[in-house]
This record gives C-alpha cells, structure tokens and sequence, in this order.
C-alpha cells in the first residue's frame, strides 16, 4: 500500500471510533462487564503490593488535583496517575484477562484510564463501556498484526499495544473528531515500549502504567491540537515495521466492526502461566479420583506440547518459577485441592510436603497433545495407575469461567488484597454499569 | 556473553557512574557549559512555539507542586512536567546539539531533567555538569551500540537513547546507589519510544519530552525500589535486540571512563538538516565573491554525496521542507546572507524572489565528495562562473562553532522567541555554572 494511495490505518480506526455509538456495541455489552469485573479482582487483589505502594508514594508528589481513585485504596491521584497505579495492580499478577490469539492482556491498560478519566469527568457508565470496547479492538487488532513476531523479538505486548487501545479509549470518551482520534493513535506510536527483559522485575509494571497514563496523555495532547502521521503505524518508518519483523497489516483492519476482539477475551481461574491451567485441571480431578491416597504417590507424570515443557519444567527457587512451573502446579493442585493467590505465596513455595511433592513431578513430551492441553499420570506405590487427560482448561474460550467464577474471584482478590472496599457494590456496579449515569460511585464504593 | 558468566552493561554503568566525581569529568566542563548554553539557545527560541504552548498546557492540571521553571517562559510545573515541556522546546527545530556518530541530540532529553530536578531541590551547578556529562556518556554509547540500523529501521534516537541517558543523569543528581542506578537503567529501557515516521510531526515532540520526563521517573522509582533486569539492554529479549538489528554490544561500555562522547558533540550554526549545512557555508562565500552580481544568476549547480541528495533534493510546500532543501539552504544564502531561524519561516519561504532563485538550483552527484561536504558553481548570464567548495561545514568537529558564536544563537534566540528572561544574566550563569551553589538562578533569570 503506498501512502498517497490509501488512508492510513490510524484514520480507518479514527472514522470507526468516532461513528460508533452505544447501539454499535451493546451487544458486547456482558463480555465487556466481565472484562472490567476480572480487571477490578485483580486490581483489588493487588491493591497493597509494594509495587503498587511504590509507585503511587513516587507519583503522589507529581499528581494535579487528586480526581480519580485508586482501586481498593483510600488515596487519589489526578487521572493520568491514578491510571498509572491501577494498571499495574491489574495486571501484577498477570492474573488479568487474556486475548489469546496475542496474548495481551486487554482490560489494564485500557480500563485504568477509562475509568480515571470518567471518574474525573463524570462520565456515563454507557460512555465507559463503549469508550472500552473501541479501546479493546484497536489494542489487539493492532497486536494481531504483528503477532507472533512482536512478542518473540522482545516487546512486551500487552504494554506496546495497550497504549493504542488506552489513546483510542480515552479518545472516544473524550468526544474528540476523527482526525484527533487519529492523532491520538499516531501519537500513541511514539510512546510505545516495554520489554520482555524486563518481565520478571517491577520495570514491567512501569511499561504497563505507561501504557495507560500514555494513552490518556495522548488523547490529551490530541484534543490540544498535537498532530501525528496518519500512517505511524504502517509507514515505512512506522510503528509495525520497526517493531514487528513481518507484519501482517491486512489484519489491522479487515472486518472492522464485523466481528468484536472482546468477545474472544478469557479469564484466568488460577494466577499461573496459561499453559498450565490444563496441568491444574487433570491434578484437580485426579485428586477428587485419589481422595486419601494422595498420601501414597509414587510418581507423577505430567504430558504435553513442546510449549508446555519449554515453558514450565524448571527449578523452583521462588515465587515467580512457581507460576511458570509444572511441578508446582501439580503438587498444589494434588495436595491443596487449589491453585490460586495463596498457593504461590513463598508460605506455600517452601512449605515442606509441597516441596515433596514436587520431587515426585516429571514432565515428558507429548507432540500429539495441543498447546494448552496436558495428560497427567499418577502411579500409587501400590503400582496402580490413574491417568487424566484436559484437551481446554477452565478458563478457555471453550470453558470459560462463568459470571459467578468471575465473582469469586473478586471476592478472594478483595479478601487477600487487604482492601476495605465494599465488594458487594463494586460487583454490583460492574454489573449494572450501563445503567449508571455516572461511574464515580464504582470509584469510591466506601462512601 | 552469557547472563550468568558475566555483569549487565547496566550494571558496569552503574559502578562507573556511581564512582565517577566532579574532579573525573572537570576536564569535560566546558564542553558541557557549550552545550547546556546551545540548549537555552534553542529553548528559548522555541519557548512560545505552539507546541510548547499546548503541551503546557495539557499538563498544567496534571502537575503536582510547581518547582521547576518553563524556559523563557513565567509558567512552572512539577520536575517530570517541567522535564517534558522543555526536553520539547530545545528540541523542536533540530537546532540543537548533534551527536555525529549517531546524529543524537544529547542536550535536551538529558539537560532538561537535570534542571527541572536541579531547581526543585536545590543542586550544585557541579552536580548539574557532573550528571549531564555522565548523562551524555550514556545515551551516546548506547547510540554507538545500535547505529546506524535502529535509525533506519525507524526508531528516532535522540528519543529512544535520551531515556537513558535521562535516567543515568537524575540517578546520579539523586545520589542513588550502583544497584539502583542499575535499575533506573533497566526501567529506562522499558520506556525507550519514538518513531521516525511520526517525525515531521507534533509526535516527535512527545518522545523527545518522554524521553526526559521518563528518564527522571525512573530514576525516582528507582529511588523507590523499583528493579529491572541487570541485562535489559543487552539480554536476549532486551533492548538491543528488539530496537538493534545488528548491535555492536562492545560499544556500550569498551573505554568507559576513557573517553568522553561530550567531546564530540556539535552545535548546528543553521536550523535546517546537518547536510545542508557545507551547502549553505558555499552559498555564503559565493555571495561574498560575487556582491551586486547575484541579481545576475543564471544557474546554481549543487553537487555533494549521494547521502545529500536523497535527503535534499526535493520541491518545497513549507517550512520543514525548506529545512531539508538543498534549494531553498542555498537560495537564502546567496540572496539573503543568512540562513537562520528567520530564512525558515513562511515569510520566506514563500518570497517571490527566493521562489524564484530556488528555481534556479540544481542538485547533481558528485561522488567522489565525502558526506557533509558541498561544491556549488554559480553560472552568471555573462556566461562566467564561480564555484565554491566546503569539505568541512561551520560547526562540524573540524570547524565547530566559537563560544561567542553559541552566545551569539543565544541572544538571537531569545529575541525571535519572545522571551522577557534576563538573556545576559543567562549566559553568565552558564559560564560560571561549576561555580553556582544552587541553579535555581539560571532557571529564573527575571527576578
């Protein structure tokens, strides 16, 4: 495509974003719900971590006036900082939704400042909802245009794509025209970043805050009149040649409109890498199989993809390869019966019979096995064999967690997160929130 | 190198930066005084340029206490708000400082958060110097490591390097320790952005503002605890490999403590492309030669390399063309005597007799002419010709520009920007800045 021959992408996106209206989007309306429901489990979840602390005692010195919350705390922050924070307690864990076909994670980049800045503003649930939907498209539209090279090179996706989704967002809200909105996203390309380096340190959570706070900032700027190149996505100097090694741009925006990226959105049951939810699942059912002879294991073989092992069969020295590890999610769902929050705390990392258990754990290819399924085989000292096989995980596009596991796990995060809201309110707003004319109250549920 | 035999290039940045004193880099002084007096120069040249303007203007509500002063301006904001706004206006005409090796403009991602935190908290002017100076070491050698592939593949150095050495220069005011400038390093890189694409726009302004407001956020979260990984520039899924094609690994800390990038660093005489420049010093001693004949031009040949033709040859709409055309650099020369700020403006641009000489201008190839270097002949209706050949331009490393010179761009600065600051009391205060117990002064001259 050759720029003097066809608009750019940003202002394909921008005419869309500004033609579409509640009506357009109200069919995802339910999904878009549970979408922010997860995003507020794992926000509250969060809500004290020191990473999350940190971050809002840096910024609290920089903050304008304090408009918007921070989720499950008393403090405020101006809307750019308040989307900083709550980004990054949405998505620390990496317990947040997940688009599968990128792997981005949607909802915290997009969410946060649409909700600092409606909080701020006083916008209608029906503007919020809407203002998300948009932003959760142009997010992953853009990452399925460069998947899977992006991540692979080194970008963390979820970050890099995430600003586009946040300025597409917080542009909508903001009612600007469509060459705005088009600014907001060719801007929001030149605040693009985070890497994958970076993934197991605190620095990750900085790309994601930006994501949001830049998002924003570029609607901000756009509605100042700030300008961007029309193509500074698929320029030859652009953001996906730059970034993407082969990207495929027909699929920035082939069938805008027709299908909706939210509705391929999932939902993680357990705060573990997703490619060992199968793993939990097979162990969970061993273990209603097994009743009290958990206790006479021999070994344990856990089968699956080559993604699987590359993934998951290491060491365990702390917290974060616990997440990622085959062993531990085993030995916790054969032992515990559960592999949530606390199942990956140090207090269960290192507690004796769990490290135990972990010894007794082999992981072993299966090439006819998919990515994202797992055969687990349990041999009883007695030398019977019992065998289970998980082809989706709960969690999937094929078995996802219903509104009431979405609630749940809310009501755990808010319980471990130490958080005083009222989460009674809060699942009640999610739920109800194309009804409310103003989304503050979501905001500050304590009042 | 593998991670686990050898330290992170952060972290050797880290130690040096950490030992490095005054007394290490007082020999670098006046080189850094050079370019932070370049730096005001064309901060207050741009100082009412609308974007400056509504940049301000976006972050006004969104800044915290107002430490830090908006150069040539009465306006302040908070330290990363201040960083931002004038990271932009030293930056937005190009005519600041360059880096050749890699065509980075050091100053002003990196003067700009050393300032704006200077001011806030009352530093020394040694401490200025000595941070900048390390600040510039930084943000060039991680240039030198990535050129000249990360430009071409279309990432804007001067804002994917500056974020470094905005986070190196911050860290060292703050006076943290090796292992958290180390992660003021690594959470750098996690915001590194900016596009080339998006260059002749208002997006650039962004990454270059972003690139000095994040840099002093990293250093400040740093300062918080926040970590990053020892090997985000140079581990397998770092910075290097996701923005470098082909990194040379060996330039980012070979001679550290050795050698000084301050000292190559250039200050432009013209605000219009480095390649122009031999161009226009031709055009300047043609007119010399040829006084009251240049009413009687028949042609103006340019010849120079390949490089400045691809870069130069082109028609002229407006203003940023006109800053790239060899046609129009060698028209105000020869009619004009002059190709400052004021030949780029419309009002020239758009002169009936410069349109009419431009026309006039022919670019050729000569290759055997290195890149920066010019030959133009003139042709008079007489028939006679003069010709004129520059192999080192004014303010290239052979040919820089005098201290009285960068004065000189100051005071015109200031006066074509409007600014009511105290321009003389500016000057001093660079020249003396090794001596200054507190730079609040020199960032509030009108009091």
């Amino acid at each position: 495509m050759r720029q003097d021959e066809a608009q750019g992408a940003g202002t394909t996106f921008a005419d869309f974003v500004a033609d579409t209206t509640w009506a357009d989007v109200a069919a995802q309306n339910h999904e878009a719900k549970r979408s922010i429901l997860n995003f507020f489990a794992t926000a509250l979840g969060s809500a004290y971590d020191p990473a999350v602390t940190a971050a809002l005692r840096t910024l609290l010195p920089f903050s304008g006036a304090a408009t918007s919350g921070i989720i499950g705390r008393p403090e405020r922050l101006d809307a750019m900082g308040a989307a900083f924070v709550n980004a990054i307690s949405a998505n620390l864990l990496d317990f947040d939704d997940t688009h599968l076909d990128t792997i981005i994670h949607p909802a915290a980049p997009v969410a946060a400042p649409v909700l600092a800045l409606a909080q701020a503003r006083g916008f209608s649930g029906q503007a919020v909802l809407t203002a998300f939907i948009l932003g959760v498209e142009i997010e992953c539209r853009v990452g399925n245009a460069v998947s899977p090279g992006h991540y692979a090179r080194g970008w963390h996706i979820t970050s890099t794509c995430g600003v586009f989704g946040a300025a597409v967002a917080c542009a909508k809200l903001l009612g600007l025209s469509v060459e705005q909105i088009s600014n907001a996203i060719g801007i929001a390309a030149s605040q693009s970043a985070g890497i994958v380096e970076n993934l197991p340190s605190a620095a990750k959570n900085v790309s994601v805050g930006n994501a949001a706070r830049n998002g924003l900032f570029a609607a901000l700027l756009a509605a100042e009149g700030y300008s961007a190149s029309p193509w500074a996505i698929e320029g030859p100097l652009g953001w996906a040649h730059a970034m993407g090694d082969e990207p495929d741009l027909g699929r920035l925006t082939g069938g805008l409109g027709k299908t909706w990226e939210i509705a391929k959105n999932t939902y993680k049951p357990y705060p573990a890498g997703i490619v060992f939810h199968a793993v939990i699942d097979a162990c969970l059912a061993l273990r209603g199989k097994l009743g009290q002879r958990i206790d006479d294991i021999e070994s344990i073989t856990v089968q699956g993809s080559a993604l699987l092992l590359a993934r998951g069969d290491r060491p365990v020295r702390n917290q974060r390869d616990a997440r990622v590890s085959i062993h531990h999610c085993a030995a916790c769902a054969l032992l515990l019966g559960a592999a949530g929050v606390p199942e990956f705390s140090d207090a269960t990392v290192f507690r004796p019979d769990i490290v135990a258990l972990r010894q007794k754990v082999r992981a072993a290819l299966d090439g006819s096995l998919p990515d994202g399924a797992a055969r687990v085989t349990i041999q009883l000292i007695s030398g019977e064999k019992v065998s289970e096989i998980v082809m989706e995980a709960k969690g999937s596009l094929a078995d996802p967690l219903s509104d009431r596991d979405i609630e749940a796990k809310l009501s755990d995060g808010a319980r471990l997160g130490g958080t005083d809201w009222d989460i009674e309110r809060v699942i009640d707003d999610v739920w109800r929130l194309d009804t409310l004319a103003d989304v503050s109250g979501l905001m500050t549920p304590r009042g």
